[in-house]
């Protein structure tokens, strides 16, 4: 074999690879948006037959050993890049058997067709068989992919390379030394800020109306990107010019759509802004979690939640809700959406408190990993850590361990990225207002200013690097979660006169 | 081999073969309903890969040796079938190199982008090196699967098994000869009946509410089904309980996606309906054409025209829309639901002028084949051929053309299962006037005593007979046109007042 013949055979089999997971990707977001209940079963096998197809695929004796050979060769950075990840890719496929695969995908699609089921009917008892059923595929999977290392260690790291829980140890107790007593002080004030206008009955067909509104406003066009309606809002990529996101409404919170759909646009724009140049690396499109929330945070936080972001879109949402909004001015608008109070809803949550819903994920996921979880009363752990940390117990189960769709999905690991890419967006944020007048140009409506901004800084060169180089690449300086700290700090001080 | 063996192996492969069907139809219309337009090049270029993974597993040895195999084997009335249905899908499939098969496929889907792109652009000429493209290739294709075969009786009998140019110009001879002298007559009295006030203006998103209310009336449930919207309305029969229509609004004809909504729930209670116990003969869920159509057609013509079908669904349309149905009286929209007059759109003709409709596609397509058209002039010949039949022509390529998607899909031959659908629908109608107080289950909203019907007398068996048989055991005659012929020219001479 040589050079040319291996990249052959490797573009050929990921040529394959990504078809397969082009209908497998439809075919979910499908499920998982208008497909009828009762087609799940048999749809879920079929999904799981295609699974074992593509096992076949990205298995076969050919593609390794072209993976292998490449891994070997010095392919340019960008080409060494992709291999690696390939072949760490590669070599996680192989620890298990294609019956293996076909039954974990299966499990994962039963276990959120469960979970909505519970959700929807409040009844956690139809979705623990399942999550007990993912926590310990999920231990096994963790013990054969790599004996050696702690099994949580291993999932984080899947989420964002590099990390693990000394590093989110040591991030979360920096968060919980500078923001926990802050939360507390403002608790204390909570009544300070009137935010019940948000609360009023928005129904969902005139939120609807608003949503076009702010794809119009972030340039989220119909020509590249799709708005389809979910229990749990994400983005899907399915290609650069295919992008997926979901919404969901809740008809007595206006903000909630609002801020999932600024949130989801931010992963959309990450994805549809990768430079087709690496369509040729297959794995250059897959972005960290981490990466990923800093541009999805960034967008419904460091842009989302200021003043001139609403500017030209406010005057709209009042004209769609006059009765609810017509007397209230931007500037109390704008101070409800900032709103910090002890919360139950990780999403709904505002900047200041919602790390601590991730602290929160976060300490019992170590403790489901380290075997110090009583899983039997998972419910009632999670309700003891929201009373511990935030003072609220949640009085149905989806306002509690029901509320996210992460864990039917076993994508323990996953939660941590959301405060470090917030903590990223910061350090980004920060940057970004040195480089751009940030207010000027979301009050003017430029909002292609700023996602060319990201776009140039960021976003173009796809998973190229891990989140320290992105970081130091677009900053200038190491990561450092100060400034999140700072920012937070800040903000929220201000905001309710505290110190 | 033994026939154990043989029929492991036939469902282990049809198994796969199905996973791959759902994935596809799914990709399929997520392309044909919201996939954004910007990623089709890629999705169509993967598509077409996974037909080629498709084919492999059609045309490995092993699958075709345990076919052939079973096709000489005693399997009892239904395993003969389903065999006998494989087999000769296999024989087609094997016709093609797997290069050809991706090929036609990319070919279909790319037709179909530039169809609707043409379509929306009033621009025929985006559309036309594709349809000569797929012209071609039809011809080369039908020489290729049977030389000795006149092309387009290949072609129509792939859609209703045992019908061809014979048999289909002895049934459109008799609706030419039957038919056209009392359209004649009846479009001296165009003006007799008011129709004005269905096309005042009605916005889309009242009339999706009603399309609820029809759902509704139907028992076409969220369970099983689900409603889409396309360009051109279709259904896709995903899983005995996961059946997707789609409509179209057209906001200054109310009827439009009232009918299209009632044709496509008829296909979708057939798809619902095949008894489980064909699960497992894969080719027993292939419905032919004529059949379906014979379906669609009866909901929308022999139930949905009916006074009694409105009785309880007309008071809700007249609350969407007061100030133009405000004032109309049940009988006079009825009436104008079934006015006959020479118009340029099939999905949108009455029952006395659509098998004209069908008549004009199933002469070009005849010609089509038979080396007799100018192809360069196609879109002339089509406005010709109506000016000949109905005397109207098009004045966009939309009305013209452009209207129909089924030449986009290369499906060439499917037309006349319409009329041929139309026709087995009059005689079922004719035998359950005689079983059931049809207008009496309408009016009272027990629409399901209509399906289980239909269930029981047609759909249950799926596609274990040929459209003939099945006529037969649901009337105990053969099947008969002048069935067809009668209820026209009795209801419309009623209308009229003709003689």
């Amino acid at each position: 074999m040589n050079k040319n013949q291996a990249l052959k055979i490797y573009r050929e089999y990921n040529e394959k690879i990504l078809a397969y997971y082009l209908v497998l990707s439809t075919t979910g977001f499908d499920r998982l948006t208008i497909a009828p209940s009762g087609g799940a079963a048999y749809r879920n096998k079929m999904c799981s037959i295609i699974e074992g197809e593509l096992y076949q695929l990205q298995t076969s004796k050919e593609y390794a050993d072209a993976v292998l050979y490449l891994s070997a060769q010095d392919l340019g950075e960008v080409g060494n890049r992709d291999i690696s990840l390939a072949k760490k890719s590669l070599e996680e496929v192989l620890k298990f058997t294609k019956e293996e695969t076909m039954e974990f995908s299966l499990a994962l699609m039963n276990s959120y067709d469960a979970w909505l089921k519970a959700k929807t009917g409040e009844d956690y008892s139809i979705f623990k068989p399942h999550l007990m059923k993912l926590i310990e595929l999920s231990k096994i999977r963790a013990k054969k992919r790599d004996a050696k290392k702690d099994p949580y260690d291993l999932l984080l790291d899947d989420y964002e390379e590099g990390m693990n829980k000394k590093k989110y140890d040591a991030f979360f107790s920096l968060i919980k030394k500078e923001l926990l007593p802050l939360i507390k002080k403002i608790d204390k004030k909570k009544d300070l800020i009137d935010d019940s206008f948000l609360y009023k009955y928005y129904p969902a067909e005139k939120q609807a109306k608003f949503m076009e509104e702010i794809k119009k406003y972030l340039g989220f066009t119909s020509d590249w990107g799709y708005m389809g309606l979910t229990e749990h809002p994400f983005t899907n990529g399915f290609s650069k010019n295919d992008v997926r996101v979901t919404v969901n409404y809740d008809e007595h919170n206006v903000t909630a759509a609002i801020y999932s759909l600024v949130h989801e646009c931010g992963h959309a724009f990450y994805e549809h802004q990768v430079d087709a140049k690496y369509d040729k690396y297959p794995f250059l499109r897959n972005m960290s979690s981490g990466m990923h929330e800093s541009q999805s945070r960034f967008f419904e936080n460091y842009l989302g939640r200021r003043k001139a972001f609403f500017r030209k879109l406010y005057p709209k949402l009042q004209e769609l809700f006059p009765e609810n909004l017509g007397n209230v001015a931007l500037d109390d608008f704008i101070r409800a959406a900032n709103v910090s109070k002890c919360s139950l809803i990780r999403t709904e949550a505002d900047e200041l408190t919602y790390p601590i819903h991730i602290l929160i994920r976060y300490d019992l996921e170590k403790d489901i990993f380290a075997g110090k979880a009583d899983l039997d009363k998972l419910d009632e752990l999670w309700d003891e850590k929201y009373e511990k940390y935030l003072g609220i117990r949640a009085e149905k189960p989806s306002d509690g361990i029901l509320q996210d769709v992460h864990w039917a999905d076993a994508s323990f690991g996953y939660f941590p990225t959301y405060a470090l890419g917030s903590a990223i967006g910061a350090q980004l944020f920060h940057k970004m207002k040195e480089d751009l007048d940030v207010d000027a140009l979301l009050e003017k409506g430029q909002f292609k200013k700023i996602t060319d901004y990201l776009h140039k800084n960021v976003q173009h060169d796809g998973a190229l690097y891990t989140f320290e180089q992105f970081v130091k690449r677009a900053t200038g300086e190491d990561f450092d979660p100060h400034y999140y700290i700072d920012y937070l700090k800040e903000k929220y001080k201000g905001l309710y006169g505290v110190k």
